[in-house]
């Protein structure tokens, strides 16, 4: 099914926002600094405004640009589709394309419901059949550093989990005259700081220790109700007009606890209203013999703490995450020489090519992005409630 | 009825251990730094056993040693007694105290029960109309940088109040043969984490935002239930008795959600299990004008994000609270030459003897220890019932 | 001189290890993040070994490989020749490129010896009398933390300069066993720390503060004299060889002191032998109203510390530099999502263009590359007369 | 010699200014949480001014004021004499009190000159054969952290010592309206920054890597040379007088480098200019097999990178110096509840008892104090030369 020379892989991406920026560059990327046995082609890009995409495709590095993202697969060109539009399109294109044979990369969260996830997942399964791939892309797994503590974890270095505090805290909309976005959006985004940056936490407590939640109890509140429509609609932000405005319909922030499968208790916080905190996903997991914290605004560092070393030099490791002996090491720059927010959609283009040259299942599957969806799902439900207990199955 | 010069302050302590010898260091130390209106002498240290409380008495400071508590009551030389006992005594002898004439300083939790803690408050509002004086020792209150972050708040510095996260992390019994303690039965201390340590978040996060709890739902958990006895009972930790073991019967660790009454949300954590963790106590404040943060492993440092500020300059600062213009500051060293975890015992007496010279009634009050302690029986009563929703009054 | 479309420039790179990967991927993403008035097309790269750089330009993402540099002088197609060789060649491509009408951008140290550095700076001057264009690639200074150091210092807002210390600490040679290196090669290199890391740190630390040094002392120091050959010479580290050794020709570690114009004091370091520091540049400024301080570990961040404000809640603001207000702001990603060390070889990129496009000097030129040059040459003298004191003209 | 009971030592303090306090309050300390061979008794201060002295002495805790130091000297009921006044007195208290037979604590800088010094130091040793002891305060040695940063040298954990680098930045008088105080007065204080503050940072550097320094090269500088009187001296800082100014005759700030006697480089600094720096005293120290960092703004961390371990987790440790098994640790609170800036203080106290009463000599001896007043020198030799080279013996 892939195109081009045997060891090429031509790709179309659908959305050119600041996903498709992100993802374009990882695209391009990849194949100089790794060795790939599946090298990706950027052979189009797909959006609604003929002369937006036209321009999106000049400037993100892609040969064509297409109107409508149906024309991506019936090209004989196209052997993946990259979805990196909002939430409300992820089901009906990623279901399309695994229709019609082409391997499907969809940013997360993977639905705004848990019934278009599970649509996401039959028709990914089915596919997978056929040797067909999904992913999903829960991108920071592939940070070295959370890559580096998902390893000590399954090496036992910490031993049983205990505790997980999973943050993600931002300032992005504090301010209440930050103009409205697709992402305050319900119809749009599905959910607000719980699906947007919640669903990232969720997944790496959950990746990083190996475990899922059983349930959850969580509170959601929306802070500021009505905000300035945007006047343009470029970048993350968007500039206010002054005249109109708009309802938010989503939550700013989340607050959650969670049990683990093996026993620990997990406790979870997602906000766009954390003042100074610019992209802060806090992780920090405590074990038995051992505990680890990531905080993503030091995204190159990792600390450790192993409690079989003896009390008097006992400490946090500050490890920085750039040693050949890493994850991801040594492809890039000498020790020191940090990475940046970019490089873990590399990483993910790495991992999935590798995986598809090899007919391996990619991971985090669309199974994985529906357990994610879950456990959103099964907080909002307990915030319906006033805040009880909810099991997950 | 302070007795001796009519500037002076007589004490009797009940209890030597941890708390015991803090609290002599401070009852010692405050007149030598601070001008005191009212000047505080050690008169006699109570217990139960004979020796055991000369010792105490010779090796902390006090002039005398009495056997039985009730005995400091009726010496007209003690006008305060300074209870410093388990959570189990503390109602039976700060009533008496307070019933006899005595101002009574009480360490935290205020009692092992909300049933308890309202009685004590009752004897608290019946003898201040009486003029005799009681407080709790919530003491991380007078750290200075707790002391500054209440500042702030107070001064509007960052608006209204829309997150708190509040831990209070250490690893004392991360190990699963560190030995019993009485801190781990439930029949002394009330409870294990929630009580002993989460008593001091819930109390940080009301005093520091101004605001009460108005609901909590929560989980607490024991990860370890057998331990070795303890062969000797000195220090808080206790030598391993590698026969014996006993029954831990109280929680190891407690996740807790709040609402706060400003409408907020909070999150709080209280462990005994998080390995690298030694004591902290972190507390977090978003509000819509600004941010506070706070670590007492760090306890001079105060973080403040002023989003006033243009934003190409904005960020953490990084206080050093030790300035002459910084809460207790000026009374110690010069700048940058750091106070420890006593020191807020000392700063405890000096506010205590200037409200008790002024007629005033002293903060934290008993009603302020019976709100923490009715936030941690709501949490016990959530956790006991999976994990539900719990209003408070 | 340019070629192809009007506002596309042909570059030529000459070397392509290390720095030579860097250098590519920042010709490809510029443009891909910023609005170029003039395109950077990667024409050619040349090396000497035809294998070896039809290799690296397939990997690097060049359209031809040349052996031999010369011939990129006679290409209509490339305008700029841009020198990532070993410091021994610079001089001799660089002039001879500027001689046959090509724009130059040269690696650090611009050269090695003094005299060299002389000569290139009289063709430098020779060609930007007839609009071609010579830069040295002191990168750091477009880590947005540095650049926003210098704007706070150019605005006046830590005043006069009384402190620098800057320092360059990495531990890559540590390891006695760590093979032999063209770095380590007096020949090839020119000198070790001091050239390689120490002239960085000797160029932020006049770049930041606007001023120059006037004179310095210093000591060199070789730690270990003989190493392993390494059995290949790939990546920065290489692999060592059992059997043979080498000598190790210039300096591991270098400290200096040195005046500002502006009447302050300045102490350098370099060092390879830091352990556990991996490129720790850390620069620290303090003024006559302020101070600022960065640590290349933390590239995101700097840290700035006003002192006209109030002393209660005056200290180090830790800004996050990513939002839109910075140097180099909104072209990548959200607030909080870091950039990583190949950035500021993009940032290079984009300012070197449009420069070009406006026929302005770009910074640092080859001159300010001769400076730092000035400096290194008076540390040794000073080191090798016995740490004596050197003035600068 | 001691008096009183047979374990007990009386003491005399001279000067009650902040170093007077800080000492007060260790003598105060010391038995209460140490189990002391030999207990102080806090029999007098001496001072010039009988009522200053009579209050100094109430509110530090003496029994007994004396006017003049001499009569401390004639007293039965004093053992041992502590020196905290200015540095142009120390000499003169010093000698003549070991002369008649009374053990000395002093203060540092020993004394205001080599010369003084050395007089010291043969006063010292002769009283030493006679059984008496002399002793000097630098008291950082006894931080734990520091202390355990020793142990760790000495048990080869960082292998042969490469680099020094010791800071020691202040603001105290950044602002040139700080007033005038004896500190910047050259006859009091002999010199400034280098002698007041760098002298503490030369010990530690010595102390810790038990090494000493073969030669160095400086420079100092003044910034202000005339500032207000200050109206009244109390305190650290006193007031400004708006009339009158005065002349300042040391150096705000130092910088210098050396030799170590094992081959090491070492870069110092010590300034009173520094914004934003309260107490930062920094030591790090790169050793063949490891490192170490300390600064006093977290006095109770300590940072040890291994190189021994494997690459993938290696990273400075952040040791929380607070655990049983840690220098002076297990004596006062449970880990992590830090200790300050006083403690120092008592550990010298008890380390000081402890070697009294076993007849061993105290360190820092006089002539540990004099190696240091000789870098001292050779700095001022240096600076005052141009900032050449200058061996130390």
């Amino acid at each position: 099914m892939s195109t081009g020379k045997s060891n090429e892989l031509g790709v179309g991406m659908v959305g050119y926002a600041f996903m498709g920026a992100a993802h374009s560059q990882a695209w391009r990327t990849a194949p100089r600094f790794f060795d790939l046995p599946l090298v990706p082609r950027m052979r189009a890009v797909a959006g609604r405004d003929a002369s937006a995409v036209r321009a999106a495709a000049e400037r993100l590095g892609w040969d064509d640009a297409v109107v409508g993202w149906r024309d991506l697969l019936t090209r004989d060109d196209v052997g993946l589709v990259d979805v990196c539009t909002p939430g409300d399109a992820h089901a009906e294109i990623a279901v399309a394309a695994l229709e019609s044979g082409k391997h499907v990369m969809c940013e997360k969260p993977l639905a705004n419901s848990v019934a278009e996830a599970e649509t996401m997942v039959a028709a990914a399964e089915a596919a997978a059949a056929r040797g067909v791939r999904a992913m999903v892309g829960f991108t920071y797994r592939r940070v070295p550093a959370i890559a580096l503590a998902r390893q000590l974890v399954e090496q036992g270095r910490i031993g049983q989990v205990r505790h997980v505090r999973a943050q993600y805290l931002q300032d992005w909309i504090a301010d209440p005259q930050a103009p409205m976005s697709w992402r305050l959006d319900k119809q749009k985004a599905g959910s607000g700081a719980l699906g947007d940056i919640g669903a990232h936490v969720v997944d790496l407590a959950q990746y990083v220790t190996g475990e899922s939640l059983t349930g959850v109890s969580g509170l959601l509140e929306t802070f500021v109700h009505e905000r300035p429509e945007a006047a343009s609609s470029s970048g993350l932000s968007g500039v206010a007009d002054a005249g109109r405005t708009a309802r938010v319909t989503v939550d700013d922030a989340a607050v959650f606890l969670g049990r683990l499968s093996g026993g620990g208790l997990a406790s979870f916080e997602a906000t766009r209203f954390a003042w100074g905190r610019k992209n802060a996903i806090r992780l920090e997991v405590n074990g038995s013999k051992g505990s680890l914290a990531f905080d993503f605004e030091d995204m190159n560092l990792l600390h450790f703490f192993d409690a079989t070393e003896e009390a008097a030099t006992a400490g946090f490791r500050r490890i920085v995450v750039t040693e050949p002996e890493h994850p991801y090491g040594g492809h890039w720059w000498p020790p020191g020489h940090g990475l940046g927010y970019e490089h873990a959609f590399t990483h993910q283009v790495v991992d999935l090519m590798g995986d598809l040259a090899a007919g391996r299942q990619p991971t985090p599957s669309f199974r994985d992005g529906l357990e994610v969806q879950r456990v959103l799902d099964a907080v909002e439900r307990s915030a319906a409630a006033g805040g009880g207990w909810v099991p997950l199955p």
